[in-house]
Parts: structure tokens; C-alpha cells; sequence
């Protein structure tokens, strides 16, 4: 059976834990899953290793990318670029591979336009006090740092509307269970099935 | 929090364990969720009881419900009416309940009328192979039987896809994670979260 990949698009205010919880999907799915990889221009350091943290392209060939349309967002932080190439992504999924990108608001927009049958998921706090008391609790921000946090996202959670799916996480495994029912639905969905319906049917 | 029902429509070939994938979610759903009741002019026989079984109606209410337009499906058998009426689903969803209606490929077009939101699953036999071993292993029907009821199968099969989901039954345990799966996932869209979405916002 030829099985198509899934692009699975995850959204999230800072202190949401969505690396945790796309980090648990991955293991649970046993390498079916994958997580999409960032372009950067910046040096690789010690112990990491390219196509696995990063890739690593010269300042040329990110601007190149940028100029064909490859890449889903990107953004300069200091003098380096850093962006999500769809290229790659395009390679995973003719695999086969359930890919995830974890994005932001803005680049989530880009994305349905390049992968039209991404699935889009906006993963929410149970709420903002208790988003605050997470951050809190990281212990890595001032005051300043978590008010400024708190309020970029309000502002995205106000765009929340533009996911298909929200998912709350309150406790990480229930939301993980959530995560992965909405995956399964949408491989079972109509458009999916199409070659097993056609296998049963002209079986008959 | 005011949690709305779901109207889940299943459909199947006879012979695909429609009614047991039905009978092992709602024991799984604890109470949540409930199977709509058919209404009939037949009498009541004892053991049964009305609202349970069926709802025991005479000939002129059924004609009544059928001319009101409550009736999703109906059929008569021998000089009985059997139907499937709308209002009691409507009465069921608005308690939150998770509502199946197991129904004809037929009868399920005109639910979508009436409730726009259903959520429709077919469910499909591994191969009609395994179909045809099933049918045959129930011991109640002739050769000729058989026969029949797969060329219906089949015909049924063609129109799967005017459903949401497919599911395969192969193994039962499987079929209804399936299952549970897309209910979950459906409760989970961000048409169904915007109560909870409002409540994180509005409280930010």
C-alpha cells in the first residue's frame, strides 16, 4: 500500500510545551514520524551535525532559497539567518513520514499555501495563569521577559482560528493522546482512504 | 463548560460488525454517549420496553412523524413502519450526548440535511474475502443469501465515499480505537474548542 506522508503544522504561545509534546509523538509513532529541519547560516559547533540540528548553508544559498519560494518562514537573529526550507519537508513526505514543523503564527499562514493538505494544530495552556506559572517556573526570565510573553501570546492565541484542531495541554500524556487521535482521524479521513477503498472494491 | 453533542453516523455492509464497533465504544464512553432509538408500529413484545428497544407508535403518529419531516429513514416490513425519527437525536444532543445512528447508506444522505454537523463513518470489511468468510460463518444464510448480500456490499461499498471517515474492521479492537479516534479528533476542532478558546482569552 502506497501511504502518503501527513505535514503536521504546530503552533504554540512560548511555555505551551510543544517541543515536549511533538518530541513524545515522535517516539510513540517508532520512525514513522519525523521533525521538519531548520536552515541556518550560522557556524556548526561542536557535536552538532548537519541535516540533524541544522542544515548549514552559506549566507548565498539561504538567500537563494529564500528567492525560489523554498523556504515557509525565516528570520535574522544577529547577523545569521534561520528558516524552515520546504524542500526537505516535500523529500519526508514523499516517504512516507508523518512530518512535524513547529512554526509560528505568521509562517503557519505560509504554509497551506505550499502544502494545502497540512494539518494544523494550536496547541493552547488551560490558561494564562497557569501559562504564567510555567514560565514562572523555567526560572529564565525577568519580570519584564514573562509580562512581554504572556502578552505576544495573547496575540496569538486571538489567532488560534486559523488551526484546525486546538489542543489544550494541561497534562503533557493527555495531550499527546489528543495530538495522535487527530492524526490517526485524518488518515482514516475520505481523502485518504482512497487507495484501500479502491483495493477493496475492485477485489470484489 | 457547555459541551455540545455529536451526531456520528455509522454505515456498513451487513456483516462488518457495525452494531458491536457501536455497542464496545458506547461501554468505552461510560455514560457519554448513546445509540438513537428506532420507532415502529409494531406491537410491543414482552421483555422489550418503549424507549429502549423502540419507540412503540401507532400508524398515524408514524405517518404523522413521516409527513413532518422528522423521519431520517423508514421502512415498511411486512404491514410495519420502522424509523428512524430526528427529534429524539436533537433531545439527546443538546444533553451533550455522543449520539450514534446506525443507518442505511440511503438514509444517511438525508441526515446531513438535517444535521448539518453529523459526522459520517463508513465501515469497510478488510477484503470481501474476509466479507464473504464472515457471512458464511454466521451459518444463518443460504448460498443464495450470500450472494445477495454481497452484491449489495458492493454497491454500498462504490458509495463510501459520500462519508467523512473509512474505517476498516478487521480487527475489533482496532476499528474502535479507530473510531474513538475521529470522535476525539472532531471534538477537537477549532469549531467544536471555541467555548474553551473564548474562555482562555477572556480570562488572559
Amino acid at each position: 500500500m502506497n501511504k502518503k506522508g501527513k505535514l503536521i503544522v504546530i503552533s504554540a504561545p512560548s511555555g505551551c510545551g510543544k517541543d515536549t509534546v511533538v518530541a513524545e509523538m515522535i517516539k510513540r509513532m517508532d520512525g514513522r514520524a519525523c521533525r521538519s529541519i531548520s536552515m541556518t547560516t550560522r557556524q556548526i559547533r561542536p557535536g552538532e551535525k548537519d541535516g540533524v540540528n541544522y542544515y548549514y548553508v552559506s549566507r548565498e544559498d539561504f538567500l537563494k532559497s529564500i528567492k525560489n519560494g523554498d523556504m515557509l518562514e525565516y528570520t535574522v537573529y544577529g547577523s545569521n539567518y534561520y528558516g524552515t526550507p520546504a524542500s526537505p519537508v516535500r523529500e519526508m513526505l514523499r516517504e512516507g513520514k508523518v512530518v512535524f514543523l513547529i512554526i509560528e503564527v505568521e509562517g503557519g499562514e505560509n504554509v497551506k499555501k505550499i502544502f494545502p493538505d497540512a494539518v494544523k494544530i494550536f496547541i493552547i495552556p488551560p490558561s494564562f495563569e497557569a501559562l504564567e506559572k510555567r514560565l514562572r517556573g523555567r526560572g529564565t526570565d525577568s519580570d519584564d521577559a514573562i509580562k512581554a510573553r504572556l502578552s505576544i501570546a495573547r496575540a496569538e492565541i486571538v489567532r488560534a482560528d486559523e488551526y484546525d484542531y486546538i489542543v489544550e495541554n494541561d497534562v503533557l500524556d493527555k495531550a499527546v493522546d489528543d495530538c495522535m487521535a487527530i492524526i490517526r482521524a485524518e488518515e482514516l479521513k475520505i481523502s485518504s482512504m482512497q487507495n484501500k477503498l479502491s483495493e477493496v472494491i475492485n477485489n470484489a
